[in-house]
């Protein structure tokens, strides 16, 4: 098997957690709440359900940035996905969790040393470079890292973003400036230097466009830009490149209006603009390289929170429960609601109610206004489609409250990834200067 | 001295944290980048400030939450101040850090049984109710742990903010409906309710405005709202009240264009309000609380890190620094960046730059267009006014890179509070499945 290539799918999966398959208050009473949930059925559905669509050659590595649990990294790699990392720490998880370093890419727009010196240390596929100066660092480290018969270090350069692939609105402070990569310039400069050093391989370029994107010909519009920009690259430096990563931004849908990223257009596309590459001297040889991770696992994992209180303030109910953006900071942080499911609705009739957090900020809303049942006090809340981008781009310690347990299911088994940990442990951790 | 009252200012203390008086260079050299550091002395100058201005009727409690160091809240218990707590935890860590619990009240809109029991436990001063259910729940807590000679339980009301009181915008999903506290007709339920428990004793209402408010006026009137809600609530259940909270909202500039706080203004319209109830029977024996926290850390606290690399896209100059959102959220948060002080400039001419962190993600801003000259790779860059709302109210795990050390200084020597913790930390703490 190629490295990052996908074994076969196997038929009929589920792709999407259902809270109705899982025995949730089994789960829940043993572990508590609120809980992460990742059905690893799903993850592998998932998984299936992309691979049938894509062509051989492209490769598949998962972005572990969108759930660094070991658990979910292990369940990909076992299915024979590479993975993307992007930082020292994911590149230990990845190794850790079983994925070959032949499988495994990192990438970063900061990079520090000793990070630089563990990834060439543990010979990944390809080191993305951001820029000329972590060029320089880079082949510093390869030169003092190498012996004598160790092969040079593979690099990927990274271009910068000039294409306008629709993404999701998020709340930024940098307006439109790109910061990742590197312009024309400074990227056929950096080409030149890679392929006259002597510790240091060129094996491709690097392009990542935009996250979250549900228009599938957005997604193939920006690979075929940045095949292009790989052919230009190639023929410039005269030498064939093995690897066009065209990064990740498969997007999943999280209301209900949204559609499903279309699969059969994605790997249509891609195979077309692979096609056209076949007899192109600089290309011909070279596998894509996709960077999933909110498609794999996002919606495969499910955020658990129990209704604590429900009050009504001028008529509008809202229900507490005893999770919220500490845990799930997504919703406050791109200011988009997640869909709930409510297990034991209440006995009324629906109406609109907002799901909100034990936090003192009124940043912690789980959901704004869906239509309900006012739901009894100990009824289960579940978040949906929060696999990734969940409790690791959270605020863990915000108010000092305990953290969620981790939960894997499979085949109908929980297996706990992550204890819960009490804050506790925080104060353990600290010190009060004398005097204090 | 009164509970919660400051101890007498010494005199000619900073107020700010200044980057210069700090040997940083040394604090790196030792704790490396990035980090978080306190300068203590600031600390207490601002408290100092504070306590000059108030009249000596107000009790202050820190609003832990603005940072729950346990090195932070120990200096301001010792000098005199109580603690707001926002949970369980918090409690622990304002009881660990040396708070007596005569100066600690709980608050929280979630707040679950166990919490509700330590407060119990630990007879802290007031116990902030927000809801008939959470009364319901807190007397049946009270009933079954109170021994037969215990005093009743301390409880505050908290009413919902009807206040318009102009606050920083904040990316929300909630739209504007109100989530705190009780309306009118439950506030007046509870108080019948709670007068007429045997294990309750009503001392008094709290209510919270909006948070880091600059208008001192502003918070003077939503003070007098709170009080003449008190007072009709006093008079309704014919019982004298001994606190009326009116919670925190002391704001400071993050921008040299915003104004400071008009403490003088702030002190003078609370005096003015409390005299007015000198004579009222329900209130001429209350206290006013008052409960800051980023008020009194925020400008005492900086994020330290240090320049990886530099490049320009596009003729646009971008700094790339070894810290980001993961330690320092509150830009990407609410949109807005912090001041920053680079120490040892380049050489070149000032220029508009972007400073960015090391994250896969374009939230990873954390200044997103000063002008400096470009500064070279090993520069440290401080970021202000992080003491408040900084490392606990961020994304530690996010993309697996070690934590930020904490550090106070005090007296010019610096003191760990809470060392850095490695990302493989994380990984020892996971479990992979069975097969995976």
């Amino acid at each position: 098997m190629t490295a990052g290539a996908i074994a076969d799918p196997p038929a009929g999966r589920r792709t999407q957690l259902d809270p109705g398959h899982l025995d949730l208050e089994r789960v829940t009473g043993r572990f508590g709440t609120p809980l992460y949930v990742y059905d690893l059925d799903v993850v592998e559905g998932r998984v299936a359900m992309l691979r049938a669509r894509l062509p051989a050659e492209v490769d598949v590595a998962y972005a572990v940035k969108a759930n660094p649990s070991l658990g979910v990294i292990a369940t990909l790699g076992a299915l024979g996905l590479g993975a993307d990392v992007a930082s020292g720490g994911e590149l230990a998880a990845a190794l850790r969790a079983g994925i070959p370093p032949e499988r495994i890419v990192m990438t970063g727009p900061g990079k520090r040393d000793d990070e630089l010196e563990v990834a060439v240390r543990a010979r990944v596929r390809a080191i993305t470079v951001e820029s000329p100066g972590e060029l320089a660092r880079l082949e510093a480290i390869a030169a003092a890292l190498r012996t004598g018969t160790a092969a040079p270090v593979p690099v990927l350069l990274r271009a910068a973003s000039t294409d306008a692939v629709p993404a999701q609105r998020v709340p930024v402070i940098q307006g439109d400036a790109p910061r990742f990569g590197m312009d024309r310039a400074d990227l056929f400069a950096a080409a030149t230097i890679a392929t006259g050093s002597a510790h240091l391989e060129l094996v491709g370029i690097h392009g990542f466009g935009a996250s979250n994107v549900l228009d599938a010909e957005a997604l193939v519009r920006h690979a075929a830009g940045t095949f292009a920009l790989a052919a230009e690259i190639g023929r410039t430096v005269r030498r064939p490149l093995r690897l066009v990563d065209v990064g990740g931004g498969l997007g999943i849908p999280y209301r209900d209006d949204e559609p499903d990223l279309d699969l059969a257009a994605l790997g249509d596309g891609l195979a077309r603009i692979m096609a056209s590459y076949a007899n192109n001297p600089w290309l011909r040889e070279a596998r894509l390289l996709l960077e999933p991770g909110r498609f794999l696992v996002g919606p495969a994992g499910a955020y658990v929170t129990r209704v604590l209180d429900r009050k009504r303030i001028a008529g509008r109910a809202i229900v507490t429960v005893d999770g919220g953006v500490h845990h799930l900071l997504r919703p406050a942080l791109v200011g988009q609601a997640h869909r709930v499911t409510v297990l034991s609705d209440g006995p009324g009739d629906p109406e609109p109610l907002s799901i909100a957090g034990p936090l003192c900020t009124g940043l912690d809303v789980l959901a704004a206004s869906v239509t309900l049942a006012l739901p009894h006090p100990g009824a289960l809340v579940v978040v949906r489609d929060a696999g990734a981008y969940g409790f690791t781009e959270s605020m863990p310690l915000f108010l000092s409250h305990p953290t969620p347990a981790e939960v894997a299911v499979r085949d109908g088994e929980a297996l706990l990834l992550r204890a819960r940990i009490d804050p506790a442990t925080w104060l353990d951790a600290q010190h009060i200067p004398p005097g204090g």
